[in-house]
């Protein structure tokens, strides 16, 4: 639930405000997910994220990927926070043929007709009654569960209703160590920031539909190195870094020659696109010997406020915290 | 997240058996929450559901009312648990001018120059770029917040999205005393079968929109009358009977003038409406007394299977376990 823009909004502010915070809510709206209260031992995490066709996705993408990355940014979330996910609910908004009509809420589930007509004249024959291709609904809901099944998701419960076009709501719970909880707000001056692959081109490559969120690498960080901040890169480098940054109230100084690129991809894309879903933390630098290749590290976290790149030539130029305008 | 037809649907069987249940998910898709093991006297509760625009609502209806609604459905589930609700996320997708492109999926939250243009002009003139009218946005989370106030939920996160109809997608967790838990399955022959309020017309009165979950009514009930079956009607009495009779392996007469309707709907309709929001549950006959004018019994649960009608005239008549036909 961190895929919003990364400038400042008064409404986010004012939404803090306005919660209910009881002593169980340990962290709110802010991070990669809510930290609520479990035992002595464990905080479950609470996290949420739609996908929306035409927006996150076309109805020419694969049903399956399409289902897979539903589930799969959710995942991501919870890795990110040093947890591991648990349980998920799902709500489908399926295209209806009335949707002028007020009706009351519930769709079939799933479309009526749309599994009587896939077993009779076997898949991908013509359209369901919703507008649907015979055998998507299938190959979306095989995709949710081939994501959950990965890592160790259950889908509990979920909900089905009339929608325009395609939209997916996954919702899912974790648990965290507590002595795992890795928050936006750790980072502190001289530290390196790491990224744990390369980054840009997610988009144009299609990877955005069928990443593996890092969920045994952010394992494997809090065990080992022991990340002060951690997200995942969903809005692009510049703009969750500065996530971070404002929520640690430090500076950056980035190595333009250390950031790791896809092929063809160049640095400004890296760092204005979205979707690369690796983990982008800070940790010690005594730590960092521990990381080998697990993660490269790209800066330092600075006192100086404000995100800065070095270039090959030595020379410091400073980046705006805007990631990718989204709207 | 009971809000389906009626019938019986394969895909919701193929769900259940892909579900990785693992022991700590003691009921998952089927009833008005998945219940999860919580520690060694309570359960947590998931629910979800989603609300549509032009299908659950339409953009003339007050937006304060909307953002209650999207939250209350939800409390209610809980409450037809016999728990109480904890945390929330929501998701919101806004629609947006661009809704061709596939583009990084965050939209900034608020959408970009709402809160300005708010700011600038005044409420209610003119409109954002996103296409809703100013000060509309703040209205839907007001009524999202009203509710969750109301009802002791903590909003801790949640996701914006552009979307080309406005999406309003809540999921909530709950708490539930081990003793406390009612289910769609416990109903047994003899017992008898009750509702807490009038039936039907929730659609034409805007009842659907402003209605008060039963969370109170439903603690009173698992504290003193101990239902054996419980959840909220939502479909329409037919069809959510349906779904309590199917869960428990029994049938059910009921009474025709014992059954309360709100003024001017026929019994056919509150039949078959949804939205309604009283909770539905039986009990062994003796507790019924306890319940004087809490509820009012509407029939018994039978041995004979199926749904029988007994009208003024003494006669039965058999009743298709079918809701209004939502697609």
């Amino acid at each position: 639930m961190d895929r919003r823009s990364s400038g400042e909004f008064e409404l986010i502010e004012r939404l803090k405000r306005f919660q209910n915070l009881s002593r169980r809510v340990i962290k709110g709206i802010g991070d990669d997910a809510a930290v609520l209260e479990l035992d002595a031992k464990r905080y479950q995490l609470f996290t949420t994220d739609m996908c929306v066709e035409s927006v996150h996705f076309t109805r020419k993408m694969p049903a399956r990927k399409i289902g897979w990355k539903a589930m799969a940014v959710n995942v991501s979330d919870i890795a990110a926070m040093g947890g591991e996910p648990t349980c998920a609910v799902v709500s489908i908004g399926f295209p209806g043929s009335t949707p002028e009509r007020v009706l009351p809420p519930a769709a079939p589930f799933p479309p009526r007709g749309s599994l009587a007509r896939s077993s009779e004249r076997g898949p991908a024959s013509g359209v369901t009654r919703s507008g649907l291709p015979v055998g998507y609904v299938e190959k979306l809901y095989q995709g949710l569960f081939d994501c959950a099944k990965a890592f160790g998701v259950s889908i509990v419960g979920g909900d089905t209703v009339r929608a325009d076009r395609l939209v997916i709501n996954v919702a899912l719970l974790g648990e965290v160590w507590k002595k795992d909880l890795v928050l936006r707000s750790g980072a502190k001056v001289g530290e390196g920031i790491f990224v744990t692959g390369s980054l840009g081109g997610s988009f144009r490559s299609g990877r955005h539909l069928t990443f593996r969120p890092r969920l045994k690498e952010a394992q494997w960080l809090v065990k080992n190195a022991r990340p002060s901040s951690m997200m995942d890169l969903s809005d692009g480098l510049a703009g969750d870094l500065g996530h971070i940054l404002k929520a640690s109230r430090v500076g950056a100084l980035l190595e333009e020659q250390a950031i790791p690129l896809h092929r063809g991809v160049s640095l400004d894309r890296a760092l204005s696109e979205g979707e690369d879903f690796e983990l982008l933390f800070t940790a010690p630098l005594p730590r960092a010997e521990r990381l080998k290749d697990r993660a490269i590290r790209i800066g330092t976290v600075t006192e100086q406020r404000g995100f800065w790149m070095r270039g090959a030539d030595g020379k410091k130029r400073k980046i705006t915290m805007k990631g990718f305008a989204h709207f």
